[in-house]
């Protein structure tokens, strides 16, 4: 018997880890340039911190669920996990470095997180989260509030992937109504809950859990039909007046109301449009992190999805790390997840498989030219690939600009070599043009392709 | 006795694992753009491999040394790793994707490995190398290895981080020439790697090493005189002449000497100057996977740093993975090393603590102003930071501007809310000019700031 000496090991990623094609990758780095400009236009700020942490930075709150998901281990005697987020690396950061920054502290972070999931579709076991958070020391004005809300519009009218509705409101209008309904505190935690999972419950379910709860069947109406108020299709100021006017003596509703009026005044003064925004009492983020606005957004025409981003204001970022009160907002962006989506949803526009917008090929023995030519339109600025096994039979070569779907080919034959031109052609609409060699880089800056 | 209930964890990264303060950030951010950009304009696409992969995929290769390093953990039954270098992850997807990937392969990856060293100042445990490689299916042309260095050299010239020269050689002529002095094989490899260390070590004690090891004083002799070769101050042609005079009948040898040739032929035709690259005969590169071509970079007024960007051809990248053959040429650039070491130099401009070029300041109750300036810059593509907090004194908020080193501040007083203008104020230059709000964008863009 013969053992096989020269085994392969069997080359894949780990379950629920994913990894792009290049024409995917091509795609997904155009979201995550348009994302970052997008950022960086409001004067938010980068920040990298390490995706490994101290185990107990991460596990500071605690909680079952993210236990169980996160990636712990040890490396001698020290006990570090991977971060399952980029809020907590955010709190622990600005409490390390707090005498260091400028506040308000407007930063982004793009960076992997990790969660051992149960691998399923659509959910990786490691993902991009895209952040943006201001956080203030001691105070932050409500108009961040505002702010965080017009960077988020902004980047998803930039990033141009369809109808989107950002849905907004304050949790304190909700809690204050809730003690004035006389909600005990305890109680008010666990309906916030159950109000948050109202997208995958109808309104007779949530009626009939808090009927069994032992809630009187007024106190059970009147909750519906406040949330209910912002189901009818009125304009925002109009929603604002029908909330002032239930006249809920409540000190923290009162608070929410106004929050949300200076807030949403503010977007108006943005000129967003009303049809991509929404006041929506039923919003209240599972987290209980959240203490006033909160956000999520929707893509219209694929509500399935569900909020592909999501965030909210808070008053204390890092209670677990520093006595220092650091009130902030924020929102998040689940890149990978909105990515798989989209491209399952086959709204993803991948045809081009190399970032270049010209490749260079030429007939035998001309490499020489192709090179130089290669070089002029880099020093030009424009990305250039060159094809360089001179063996290969022309039209292979014209094979592999077809299989790039490279926007342009600069073709260098015997006539181009002698004349001193190339012939461009437009590998989109097929045109092909010869020009003089030293006006191939002006012509490719003006020439047009979707590609 | 009573218990702190409420005591805090202390915010710390892990020892060995480094964050920037944003200045800094912003700075290394820029080197990470003008490399990618750099990378694209040679036609290298993005790839993006997940951070952990199968620790039995990490450890093909063995090597006690990397074992040690690696972040090796388990969870669940899974053996898993965090990948140390970004070349195995290459040759994994290679593998996996063979059937679905364009041939030659140009990638490039920008991303965090990780090295469980010794902290030690400028060795960071997580850090970011940026490799570009192309990848042959069965063959890969010898001008992939000139477009290497030539994507190399634009990349260090756009960094614009001092004079640099990248050395190039070739790994068969030496082996081709020891085998000539009848060293065998197994010698050939310790040699090589003696070799590697000639930089840390005058040629009086290599010579002396060799003795010790048995070498007869001709044979040591006649490598030293070979590998001196280089040293002298002559041009790369004259070079390769005195190479090929050396008569070395040895089919290794006229191969290596074959590329070479070819190689700095292309890198002439490229037009990059003499000053800037040499070929030099001691060049090895210590991994043993290097099989042709091998590069090191160095920046001329920084030698102590050593090698900023190395790497070489291979034959086979994937040989644990697959029967297919798979020849390549890539180099890495170790960014966060550079970085630190340039930064602890001082020659890393991290004045601005913001990306924004304006902060717009309002005086009191003119915030709405501002914020309708603010929208409208960043319309134009602006970016743009508000003061948001009408309480603060005015002095406060160009303390604030001050400490940011934003470029320019656009004020809204009472004069210019009444006028519809705004003052702006070249930070740098302390020039103040009032022009029409609607031509705020107009003037900044126009106007220069070196920050």
């Amino acid at each position: 018997m013969t053992f096989e000496r020269n085994s392969k090991i069997k080359p894949v990623t780990l379950p629920g880890f994913t990894e792009l094609l290049p024409n995917e990758q091509i795609a997904f780095n155009k979201m995550v340039n348009t994302i970052q400009q997008s950022f960086e236009l409001f004067g938010f700020n980068p920040m990298d911190t390490p995706i490994i942490e101290k185990a107990e930075i991460l596990m500071a709150k605690g909680g079952e669920e993210s236990e169980k998901q996160t990636y712990v281990f040890k490396k001698g005697d020290t006990d570090m996990a991977l971060r399952f987020d980029l809020t907590v690396p955010l709190a622990r950061f600005v409490s390390e470095h707090i005498n260091e920054l400028i506040f308000p502290f407007k930063r982004y972070q793009i960076g992997k997180v990790y969660r051992g999931e149960k691998p399923q579709k659509g959910r990786s076991r490691e993902f991009y989260q895209c952040d943006i958070d201001i956080v203030g020391r001691g105070k932050l004005d409500i108009i961040s509030d505002a702010e965080i809300f017009q960077a988020i519009y902004h980047t998803f009218e930039q990033l141009n992937i369809g109808k989107f509705v950002i849905k907004i409101n304050n949790r304190k209008l909700l809690s204050g109504f809730l003690t004035s309904l006389n909600i005990e505190d305890a109680e008010i935690a666990n309906t916030l809950h159950l109000i948050d999972k109202l997208d995958k419950m109808d309104m007779d379910k949530f009626v009939g859990i808090l009927k069994e709860q032992g809630w009187d069947p007024t106190t059970v109406a009147r909750l519906v039909t406040f949330l209910e108020l912002s189901d009818a299709n009125m304009a925002q100021s109009t929603l604002l007046s029908k909330l002032a006017e239930q006249n809920v003596i409540n000190p923290l509703f009162q608070q929410g109301l106004s929050e949300l009026q200076q807030v949403t005044k503010y977007i108006n003064d943005f000129g967003i449009p009303q049809s991509e925004w929404k006041i929506d009492l039923k919003i209240v983020r599972g987290l209980d992190y959240y203490t006033g606005t909160v956000y999520e957004t929707f893509l219209v025409d694929q509500p399935q999805i569900g909020s592909v981003c999501s965030g909210g204001r808070y008053d204390n970022l890092a209670e677990y790390y520093t006595d220092q009160k650091l009130p902030g907002v924020g929102i998040s962006l689940g890149l990978t997840r909105l990515f798989y989506q989209l491209n399952e949803l086959n709204l993803i526009d991948k045809k081009s498989h190399t970032t270049a917008k010209v490749l260079v090929i030429s007939m035998e023995n001309l490499l020489s030219k192709a090179l130089q030519i290669a070089t002029e339109l880099r020093t030009q600025n424009i990305p250039t690939e060159v094809y360089t096994d001179e063996t290969t039979a022309f039209r292979k070569k014209l094979e592999y600009a077809n299989k790039l779907a490279v926007p342009f080919v600069v073709i260098i034959g015997e006539n181009e070599a002698r004349d001193n031109t190339v012939t461009i052609k437009n590998m989109e609409t097929g045109e092909q043009k010869t020009v003089d060699g030293k006006r191939a880089g002006e012509y490719l800056q003006k020439a047009q392709n979707p590609r």
